[in-house]
């Protein structure tokens, strides 16, 4: 494919909403991209709690990436996994060995799990950031209930039906107000040997409050709306052991569960490690941590690359101290604005991803640049049917009025004709029927692709 | 739970359309009826290849069982995996161990993939049978395009764009077709390094035509009707060897793909082999093979229980000889009728199903029962788009009348008021934009879930 050699190219890695809003922006104007991804699709994350609800399947809220840029001959789609970046050679590595070289580079590879330290816990704790964790959410939990019909002692019963939720943020409070209606609402008729109702949804938050982020009377309403659905908020709790058989409190206390959900830490995306490592090699920073506590040194080149939860730390224009050819944006960046972290939410990603096209764009015009300025438009977290809290500017809103604008600004948002309709008509059954459609327990890919299931381990591009 | 002690208690292994319309016949009539499946759902298997092909998704097509009889307290549902059968003592035992008594079985498990002695080849050619299969091949064939995207040396993308239905039955006459117009019309404009249109769909078959059942100018007229669609169909081609980098054909061509789908061979569900020994071990019967050549002898029971295919002999009420309280039903039948076998299709199995229910119920009422038989309402294989054969008693028609025809005995088949709008609305958005909604390539569950995958893996119930 012949390049022409003066559009400048622009490689994105990761195509989650920052690196497909910069992708749009950066095509618009007549760049040339190459937009990475080791998926095929895009995911619309707000959405991803419905799927392991079994209220949405995955298709309804992912989109091939692909075929979102169908009609954009500019923008090169690849799936590809990037092992490596080399900072000072302008080169992405590739799983396969390729390297592609860039003039630009955005990194928006976003955030995984963190179990603190207990990465043993993540195989009996799934934690909710890809498709695949929802499908295998939404198995543990309907195969719970399987469970649960098909046990006679009372005990072991009750330990099926009883459901943990760890970490009170908004994916977690999300997920115990739709287990509780899940139980209460959908499955409650469908057992022959327990009401499902009987099912406790536990939501554990080690601080004082669900929704910490919140202002204190959201917080609280939001508790009290979780409540009203089922759900039993234990706040002030510490998970301190967690295996198959159940969970630990810090008190001591012992709850028998065997289906916990993991909601509690967000860890960046290991790409930035590799990036910070590539990058400290020429510069001579500090790899990781806190700021040094010196004040007259300078700002910017005495600060490690990462902080402390491995995000990169950026200037004004987000891009990488001494790299003003590399960008990091989305939930993978660590910016600082009056005093607070822009937060690692979807506004805060689309922001980002178009500021560094933006920047790309002016300074291949000659024009200058602005720092970047973070609009905080508001928060919101759906609890239930017709319960929610929203921050909408100086405007707190809660029950139904939060609910109708949450679905309203996620509607909108969706990208995808079909998925809008679809997702319209199942909220529409669901709101009236309770009914939802997604109940489906996939057991593991067949037998044969015992050793073929990961791209790793597909048959070799050279054999 | 309180079973009142009059009503027969009937058990039925299998929720797919044979045992799904056996339960619903019993429970109509009061019958007591515990439904066993190893799976949670019901799977409209006409449709599956269209999962396959990512034109419809996983939910669309698929019910879980417990939903379709949630208002029928009668029918008690059990997702639990039967590993015996022991007919003597008239008791079906699961895999956690326990052990279900019955006063009448039915036995409809179907049939799976037969590989014909050359099992090492399921794991590079997956065939079509459950959801989990279907998946797989469509994360196989689109992961194709994206490594033919990824390939700069046109010999290996050559190959990554190289598909082989292997057996040209009607599953594999609509797996090749659906492949064709997928790289035909809905990927092609997708990939810059390659028109996915040159993509190679070749279509396998040891016998000298397609649709080997079908009647001589129906297949011919199929065949036509898949090369129009881009298929190149090949018959008399049988396969000697097969591995990840490509099938070697009797005459030794070698053709290099990566991406083998299995449509050749049937066989029956290992269930209906545990059957078999149990029942042997009480009548003494010989177990498997064809008739003996001794004309004089009963026919019943001189005949080897299960026949070459393993499916399992049944006598004229479909009950296994010997044992008149077990049913032998659907896909796992071996039923002569007129010369000729019933045919495996999803007509017979619903026939057979709501028979034995009959049976079943007629018995308990002291009413006398009649032989089994067979009502062939004609067949019908889909080819793509306006494009399909069928027999209907002595019509035959082909092209767009056989197309309208499918289209409208699959609407009004499919279970379930959600699956039947989303398909058509599916189907119709296909038609008109030649898009598919379905494009996603999952990976493995993620990394947690190594070792809690499949059911047996669970937390036990027994800690």
């Amino acid at each position: 494919m012949a390049k022409s050699a003066n559009t400048p190219h622009v490689v994105i890695i990761g195509a989650g909403f920052a690196g497909l809003y910069a992708a749009r922006r950066l095509e618009k104007r007549g760049a040339r991209v190459t937009l990475l991804d080791q998926r095929n699709h895009h995911l619309f994350q707000p959405l991803l709690y419905q799927v392991a609800m079994a209220g949405l399947s995955a298709v309804d809220i992912a989109q091939p990436v692909r075929r979102i840029f169908r009609r954009q001959r500019k923008v090169e789609v690849l799936m590809a996994t990037v092992v490596n970046i080399d900072a000072g050679g302008r080169k992405v590595e590739l799983e396969d060995g390729r390297r592609l070289s860039y003039d630009s580079l955005i990194v928006a590879t976003g955030a995984t799990h963190s179990y603190f330290g207990n990465d043993q816990w993540a195989r009996h704790a799934p934690g909710l950031k890809t498709l695949e964790d929802a499908l295998e959410i939404r198995r543990k939990v309907l195969l719970a209930f399987e469970r649960a019909e098909a046990e006679t002692d009372p005990e072991k019963r009750r330990a099926w039906l009883t459901f943990a939720v760890i970490g009170a943020g908004p994916t977690g409070c999300e997920l115990a107000g739709a287990l509780a209606e899940l139980s209460r609402h959908t499955l409650f008729k469908d057992f022959h040997h327990f009401d499902a109702r009987e099912a406790k949804v536990l939501l554990l938050e080690g601080r004082e409050r669900v929704l910490p982020p919140y202002p204190e009377d959201l917080s609280a309403k939001a508790q009290e709306q979780l409540e009203t659905l089922g759900v039993e908020v234990r706040t002030n709790s510490l998970v301190t052991e967690l295996d198959d058989q159940g969970i630990t409190l810090k008190t001591g206390e012992r709850i028998p569960t065997h289906t916990v959900i993991w909601a509690a830490g967000v860890a960046a995306s290991p790409l930035g490690a590799k990036l910070a490592q590539s990058a400290a090699e020429v510069t001579g920073r500090p790899l990781q941590g806190d700021p040094p506590r010196s004040e007259g040194s300078d700002f910017v080149t005495a600060l490690p690359v990462l902080d402390r939860a491995g995000r990169v730390r950026v200037e004004e224009d987000l891009t990488l101290p001494g790299f003003p050819e590399i960008f990091v944006v989305g939930d993978l960046m660590a910016f600082e604005q009056a005093g607070g972290e822009v937060p690692g939410v979807a506004p805060a990603a689309i922001q980002s991803g178009v500021y560094a096209a933006n920047v790309i764009l002016q300074r291949a015009a000659g024009k200058p640049t602005e720092p970047f300025r973070y609009r905080d438009k508001g928060s919101m977290a759906t609890l239930g049917r017709k319960s929610a809290v929203a921050t909408l500017g100086k405007l707190r809103l809660s029950g139904i009025t939060a609910w109708l604008t949450w679905l309203g600004v996620h509607i909108v948002f969706l990208i995808g004709f079909r998925n809008r309709i679809v997702v319209i008509f199942e909220w529409a059954r669901a709101y009236f029927t309770y009914q939802r459609s997604a109940r489906l327990i996939l057991h593991e890919p067949s037998p044969y692709s015992e050793s073929s299931d990961t791209p790793e381990s597909e048959p070799p591009l050279d054999p």
